[in-house]
């Protein structure tokens, strides 16, 4: 049960002009299930990307990466993206890279390019091999169903736990032309940065250089993947790819252009509610919890002690129970590890309670107040430094049984 | 359920000459319940500890450490230690050091010492105020009662969502002497370094000198309650004490002292006894896991990456279910912030099943070799990291429905 957060329509995601998507269900992990997804992109097309920090990063993940990079020294443009569910290939050495390699090939093979022109991405199991002929006898019944409208179906097939498909789209007006933009993404557990989406896609159909571009996706996924956090554990396939196909009328070269802070609110925006509707949908999710952490001296303790709180199996159940159990938050912020904290200046509030006042219980709070902000389904939390005006937010769900549930069962 | 945690036998539990221990029913909490503890110590005896490092340490923490400074400073040796359970008198600010104050100053007159020779230690809800009034009204019952032989009532009485007592005891002949040495735990949540314990207590009846048994406790809790971990949750009032009584003929005045490193090891073993303890009864625990980390290049990079494991709900998930989704082990090495590991070298055994060989599938492992080791409820992650030659462990337990139950629960 996703919190608050409305199926995508599939008449509201608007086709990108420059990108082409084709699906099949190739049975990889399960049959009669969408498991194989193509987007085909535009000559014209720049394409950056962020990735998964981990040290054991999956086998697409380090091909992805190399592709990019010879994407701009030979000056070749990425053609396609091919994505599998149903397995990571990941923690896969040696044979993990060849079968993501010979997805590639047979790829690039249909569509008359390089198998360097590929980007490829996986999710699923870790550790074990990647059915890579299931992948590539996929290929034909994706390739030929190729079109622009096809967003929704692309949503539906990066899923793996998630409840519900995530997508999401906007026009914008900049510099006189319409920009489109549409995005989808797929998270569910394993959900920290850096990165935080298991997998996220944001097309958009302006001509965006190389260098402004990759700009932009960094600045989109700080502000929006990079915020959220479902249990701590860091996927070794998390990719966060956008897409500026060139085929409309608006064109950013530099990223002193005015349009381009422009470009990159919205676009940061759509990635935002991208990556909250993985939050949202958070395996277990029953509540949507902003962990907004102010007056810091700098940007990076205000994370810490987000990432803390957002962090607790203690917090996170009070909140599954909507019981105001808050000294437990108190407790994450002292472990954050900001070591010289003065907790006699802090503030806690729940939305409009003030809980904790110079780092004691308000004498004002009443219990039955945090009762009631513990009900709702959407809860901020607020917590005042008084140490400077550094601000983070960090966005996080509840711990349930029935992420236990679904972790436990998640192979079977 | 404990995972193999036979209970303590209060007639095995040896008395220690130089302490006395007695309890009261002060109804903090729930009635009919031991919930305040006084150890009463000879006045030869010699007190350290180690608190947590969380920096919303709570005011029994806060004041046990001023006090035990003080005694050194003053020469009137610590008389008493009171420990209640029911609030844990953390995150209450002046308040809360007032009235822990005022628990010492009412045990110190019926002692007739000064208040700064007791120590006060309370564990149970954070961010309600310590109600002083009852803990002092059961301070008479607790001092009429003391006694030596008590040290199962004392294991009782530190307990919250513990789901049994926890306490041993040894026997060591050291230099010629006989040394007894007892000692008692109570964790269940809210349980890593640094601290690990919720509250933990070790008596032995040497004469050990001041600098000597700093450091001792020091070794001890690094290599015992620090190697611990239920939840990534570090308390506002982890406490572990240990007193040397002095009521005995074993004398340890300097640690170049050949029975230094014999007393050293007999206590570093009891309180891993204790620890490991907290992990069998960690909340919800159905399985005991001992995470090894070798062959890296520091003690602290095998911390970081045992502790990953440890702390990953994936992983501990994985365990519950039994289901060697082993891949998740290596994601949780990936993210540990071992930013140069070479994962290619990597191996990765579960008990004697060799799962990874060189960062990927070793291709003799067989699932059902993995799905049998993980049916056990004692299972040893071994992790080879080709570095170099130091190690660590941990100790930790898997994450349960049981786990979400007891915390969702905790305050109802």
């Amino acid at each position: 049960m996703a919190v608050n957060s409305p199926l995508p329509i599939a008449s509201e995601l608007k086709p990108v002009a420059g990108i082409e998507i084709g699906f099949a269900e190739a049975g990889i992990k399960k049959p009669n299930r969408k498991d194989v997804l193509v987007m085909k992109l535009a000559p014209s097309a720049t394409v950056a990307g962020v990735f998964t920090l981990n040290r054991f990063c999956a086998a697409p993940v380090q091909i992805a990466k190399a592709h990019l990079a010879a994407a701009k020294d030979s000056g070749k443009p990425i053609a396609a993206l091919l994505v599998n569910t149903g397995n990571a290939n990941a923690g896969t050495g040696e044979l993990g890279l060849s079968l993501a390699n010979e997805t590639c090939a047979a790829l690039a093979a249909q569509l008359g390019v390089d198998a360097a022109q590929i980007l490829p991405f996986s999710t699923g199991v870790i550790l074990e091999p990647l059915p890579a002929a299931k992948v590539i006898a996929g290929l034909p019944q994706a390739v030929a169903g190729l079109k622009a409208d096809n967003w929704y179906n692309a949503a539906e097939a990066i899923m793996t736990t998630d409840t519900q498909p995530k997508a999401g789209s906007r026009t914008v007006t900049i510099g006189g032309h319409s920009v489109t933009m549409t995005g989808i993404s797929k998270g569910a557990g394993m959900i920290k940065p850096n990165m935080a989406t298991m997998l996220g896609y944001l097309a958009l159909d302006a001509k965006v250089a190389q260098p402004v571009l990759d700009q932009l996706v960094k600045h989109a996924a700080n502000h929006s993947f990079n915020c959220i956090t479902i249990d701590g554990d860091t996927s070794t396939n998390d990719s966060f790819m956008l897409i500026a196909t060139g085929a409309g009328a608006l064109e950013i070269t530099s990223v002193e252009q005015p349009e381009y802070a422009q470009l990159r609110d919205a676009v940061t925006e759509l990635s935002l509610f991208l990556a909250q509707a993985i939050v949202r949908d958070g395996e277990g999710a029953t509540k949507f919890m902003s962990i907004v952490v102010e007056e810091g001296a700098s940007v990076e303790e205000c994370r810490k002690i987000a990432y803390s709180i957002g962090h607790s199996p203690l917090v996170k159940t009070a909140f599954f129970a909507s019981d105001p159990n808050l000294g437990r938050i108190l407790a994450a912020i002292g472990y954050a590890g900001v070591d010289d904290l003065d907790v006699s200046k802090l503030n806690l509030y729940l939305d409009d309670v003030w809980v904790a006042k110079n780092g004691g219980r308000n004498p004002d709070y009443k219990e039955e107040d945090g009762q009631r902000v513990m009900q709702q389904a959407e809860i901020t939390v607020r917590v005042k430094l008084a140490r400077g005006a550094a601000s983070a937010t960090v966005y996080t769900c509840d711990l349930s049984h029935d992420y236990v549930s679904i972790n436990a069962d998640y192979r079977s």
